[in-house]
């Protein structure tokens, strides 16, 4: 009997082979190369290894199989079983032992490669396969004439319940074990990177850890908390990044540190002290300790990241751009100052080239234009450095624009960041010059609020709203895509005209306008409409830096499709830090991007945060981002006099030169009104449109 | 012509190969394996790949050899030549290139694996392979264009010059790249640990690097600082222990640990303190930077060792006895707090077991009893923990033992450490009961020294001394060797009793003697002889604790003997921290170890110093140091109660049962004046000595 084997079959997979009687499941399937999730080796502890036994008696596999071809559950696994919620046909791999022939099927989540498609990244599918797991082990305790040491003792439990040979212990793990050990009653849970380095350690069992994907923006910084174990965010936090007070582009921060000796070494400082406050605020957000992150990882535009790795960034401000380092750069938290578990890995994902971030990189694994067949993607993220890809699985280029922070609210009179109040959504009507408009953290466009709500400053009114009656999230200024959908509206209703300026006699048309000597501004919100009590206006300033801040990118764009030889692209995807998306029709009618249909344009949101997130979930992913940052061909924008030449085509609205067909329909339908207000007003405009 | 091909023919490793024409023949040694030294890879910098042309024209390879089969010197080659001395037929390998048949010549200085025979290791051969090299690298100014950082040009240049592939760079390196590379005006050197990490920079040139191999001793912190190219040794230097304070021995710092929350975190600071006390002074006696100390190696017990790497020792303190850890700990100094080099590594030794340490591993490799063939070797490192070996190639065993603190000159009235004044010598004649003494920095014994130095509290004497007439180093203490040798020649002239008792009316023969009450103590200085102006005496106290250390280090090895089932061993190796070497004559005398032959008794100095040396320069010898840890069989004396036994029988001088034949040769001499004293004051204890 004892040389007697059996077939076992493992369903998805297919994969089979042979058993001795009395193996269990769990060593069978590791045998075979089959990943089953287990946390605890093999201790009925985690649960995690669920399969189930294909009941069909002869299956397609030619197998008798029923649930009597595996011994029975003992009390230590009917125990887990009710604990973990198993239902009545699952087993654990770990306990059940082959006594026949079986068909084994692995549900998806006991797979330890397992596939979750995330709303959030796109279509692109995305594999939890995270740099650090869990393993549960039991130590013996320790018997006298034993000369080994106890982390010697724990290697040979990770030997031989997961296969894992001569990890090392880091440091603070080392430090940590001895309390650990007794804490745990010789149960001790160990959080090891790749196989190889134990970097944290808790008292007996446990499933849960953490990594956080943050995108050092120029002006915001963004990041999600994510469960590395079942690929859940949990939270995602934003912050200004407090570097705006050295300047509030990435240039003027070279320049910065260019000037001060230790400018470099404040603004580093800075971005650490932000980073630690965002690992404060996510972790509260998410009820965990900030010691309970094991990993991070960081991307930004090639300045922040030399910023945040402590480098000089003074190189990037002058031919050649020479970058410090361009691969990725793994350091210890602790060597970086961040507060999160120290023994915690900070993966920096590798940059392009001197203007070419590892922001852009993160853009590239989350919209992945490199793996387009056929069609030419452009894949544009909206920032205070802009970062832009065009191509498909052949080619990707890839260049950097200055577009300036008034998309992030800065350099905006009623600018702010998209959090609670910010003015998102616009629209005027184009006879009436009345505006309608939403703010974040309210449901309600302005029209709906209920009459009562909007004296803020009246105290009765306040009361009110305290006992839950007619109470409204106000507007405290305009956000990016607010400012976007303003002027893009404003343009759409004949406010404004193609060089950006109001159109002389407005005033006489709405009370809305209100002229200041050559300049004038527009009120978004009334002042009752407003939690400052003053009015939100936009002003002919603010329409200057937004023209020039979307010239930059739409040049950016074209000396990219310059330089692959095509005047159209099949499909352009907006990225950016915003709180919510970017409307395609508004940025289309701007001119930010190239003219195409509106339905090839999609809003796909923090890109560069949702690519770095997908690199803390899928170490391949990781790999990957090094491969792709030496495939793509960079294409340098600051000395190209071409750029220089685009630039100022397209600063007009919605270009000064290249044909915008789909806006030109897009504005026909309202043309009556607009055609009117304009030859009213000034007629010599038609003159281009009419090209 | 171009396919032609040179036969090469490397002395002395007669490797032979083919070249090219116009290889050079430091290409030409590395595609045949041999390893000639070059930290400047080429760049005609460094001079160290000099080698010689064998002018025979046919020798015993059959190849006709002459200088001219080699290029000319050009001009970089002969200005490097002349700056680093070579003499008329010596070449650089990177710069002379092969054009006929040669026979190349590589002196022992330009091999990488170079030996050194060093007096102060014993008859041990050490070879100098270090962990961290040099590399000299100039990298080229980036273009534009050129999209690759500045770390992914220097990986080209380690890549191209050296052979070196995918080098990381440690934080501290990649911070300071930009820097040297601009200072260095693109030459920059780095020191890279095992080819692989890239741990410090210096701007240009550079082939001067150091370690340093440290001894954590529960009394007595030594440590050597080397050169890890050359291997020479800059200077040793040694302190107190800070944690004494914390107990005298190791089972009282185990005991403060366990009785204070804090204890262990304390004793770990002020370890770490002492370590970069003892790292600025050796560094300021050897006129480096902290800085420039790339590695360090630490042995200790098993006690330090917990409490310098941050341990709890407090599981050492009591049965099972469970190390934290038994392997070799490696980590960055920054993660110790330890101030060399912020990327210099610290490599700690492995232990043995719960009670023998990293110090007996370090012991190990300075004896190297396991390379022993035939005869037993026992080696006995003194200290306040004494770490015993015994056996050959076939079988070592080792274990350790509470000997305390007196060795090292705690628990000694006039106690002190081996440091200038200590009286490290002593000799008593038999006749008399006079003393001769000699101090450390002193060459002349006290009988020797200038009649007007001796009055050292007279003004006039020291502004004597201070115009450098009549100067002595009076004494101002007793160290190990010193209170070894005093109570050894006090048994030797009848002055104690074989139980360390003064023999009664001794205060009759001298005025050296005091008597008081039932103890007593007897002057060694005289007070006019002393720093202090006061008499240094041994007391029976003093005697005392002598005979407790002494036996607690016989029964170790006799417990070891008895294991080995043996009843003499072949060779005895005395080693221990002291100043200078223990006398082997009076430590037989003493009873400290097995009777022997003196002239197979050898004191060997600091063993465990100059083991963690070894592993310093050679990187092989800490592989074979883990390979020890394992192999050596542990053997534990606290719980022993054969202990017990032995060592009560081990506190009589020499001994109350084994028989010392050597010790009453040696003594036979004397015997006379000997057996008149014993006769004459204690006759009834002649009858043990008669047995």
């Amino acid at each position: 009997m004892s040389d007697r084997t059996f077939t076992v079959v493992f369903q998805p997979s297919g994969r089979r082979g042979v058993a001795r009687p009395g193996q269990t499941v769990l060593d069978v399937a590791r045998d075979l190369g089959v990943y089953i999730e287990s946390i605890c080796g093999g201790h009925q502890t985690c649960g995690k290894c669920r399969v189930q036994v294909s009941d069909g008696r002869f299956d397609k596999y030619g197998i008798q199989s029923t649930p009597a071809h595996l011994s029975p559950p003992d009390e230590s696994e009917r125990a887990c079983a009710a604990r973990c919620g198993l239902v009545s046909n699952e087993r654990l791999a770990c306990s059940a032992r082959i006594l026949g022939d079986v068909v084994i099927v692995v549900p998806e989540e006991s797979r330890i490669k397992r596939q979750v498609i995330r709303k959030e990244v796109g279509a692109r599918e995305l594999r939890v396969r995270p740099v650090m797991r869990p393993y549960y082990v039991e130590v013996p305790a320790p018997a006298l004439e034993e000369s080994r040491g106890e982390w010697e003792r724990v290697q040979e439990q990770l030997a031989e319940h997961f296969g894992l040979q001569d990890v090392s212990a880091d440091a603070p793990v080392m430090r940590a074990l001895q309390a650990a050990l007794k804490e745990g009653r010789r149960g001790i849970t160990l959080i090891v990177r790749e196989g190889r380095e134990a970097v944290h350690v808790y008292p007996g069992y446990r499933e849960d850890l953490y990594g956080l994907a943050v995108d050092v923006g120029t002006t915001t910084i963004a990041g999600h908390l994510a469960h590395l174990r079942t690929g859940e965010v949990l939270t995602t936090v934003s912050m200004m990044n407090p570097q705006v007070t050295f300047g509030e582009d990435i240039m003027s921060r070279v320049s910065y540190a260019m000037r001060h000796p230790d400018g470099r070494e404040r603004m580093h400082r800075a971005i650490v002290e932000a980073l630690n406050q965002l690992v404060r605020e996510a972790a509260e957000d998410a009820a965990i300790s900030p010691n309970d992150i094991v990993d991070v990882v960081l991307v930004g535009n090639t300045v922040m990241h030399h910023l945040f790795l402590g480098l000089d960034p003074t190189p990037l401000g002058g031919a050649p751009f020479t970058l410090a380092v361009q691969d990725t750069v793994r350091m210890k938290a602790r060597d970086f100052g961040l507060e999160v578990a120290p023994g915690a890995e900070v993966h920096v994902l590798p940059c392009i080239a001197g203007h070419v971030g590892a922001d852009n990189v993160a853009v590239l694994l989350a919209e992945a234009p490199h793996e387009v067949e056929g069609e030419i993607h452009l894949v544009i993220d909206v920032g205070t450095n802009g970062e832009i890809l065009l191509g498909n699985h052949a080619r990707v280029l890839a260049a950097s624009s200055p577009t300036g922070p008034a998309f992030e609210g800065a350099q905006i009179r009623h600018g702010m960041r998209a959090a609670a109040g910010a003015i998102e959504r616009v629209r005027i009507d184009p006879e009436t010059l009345d505006v309608r408009f939403r703010v974040i953290g309210e449901e309600r466009w302005n029209t709906e609020w209920p009459a009562d709500a909007l004296d803020a400053f009246d105290v009765a009114a306040r009361a009110r709203r305290n006992q839950g009656r007619a109470t409204v999230v106000k507007a405290r200024g305009i956000c990016g895509s607010g400012i976007i959908e303003a002027i893009a509206e404003l343009w759409r209703v004949g406010a404004i005209d193609d060089s950006g300026r109001f159109v002389p006699g407005l005033e006489k048309e709405t009370d809305r306008f209100r002229s200041d000597a050559a300049k004038g501004e527009f009120v978004l919100a009334w002042s009752h409409e407003t939690a400052t009590g003053e009015a939100i206006t936009v002003h002919s300033d603010d329409i200057r830096a937004v023209q020039l801040a979307k010239a930059a990118l739409y040049a950016g764009a074209k000396l990219l499709m310059n330089r692959l030889g095509i005047a159209r692209v099949d499909r352009v995807k907006l990225a950016g830090g915003f709180g919510t998306y970017i409307d395609p029709v508004h940025a289309l009618m701007l001119g930010m991007i190239p003219d195409a249909s509106p339905e090839r344009v999609h809003a796909v949101g923090n890109s560069a945060g949702d690519g770095a997130l997908m690199a803390l979930l899928d170490r391949e992913l990781r790999e990957e981002a090094r491969r792709l940052a030496r495939w793509v061909t960079y294409v340098g924008t600051a000395l190209e006099e071409a750029f220089q030449e685009e630039f100022v085509a397209a600063i007009s609205i919605p270009h000064a030169r290249d044909p915008f067909p789909h806006v030109e329909a897009l504005v026909a339908n309202a043309e009556p009104w607009r055609s009117e207000r304009r030859a009213r007003v000034q007629p010599r405009k038609r003159r281009r449109r009419a090209r």
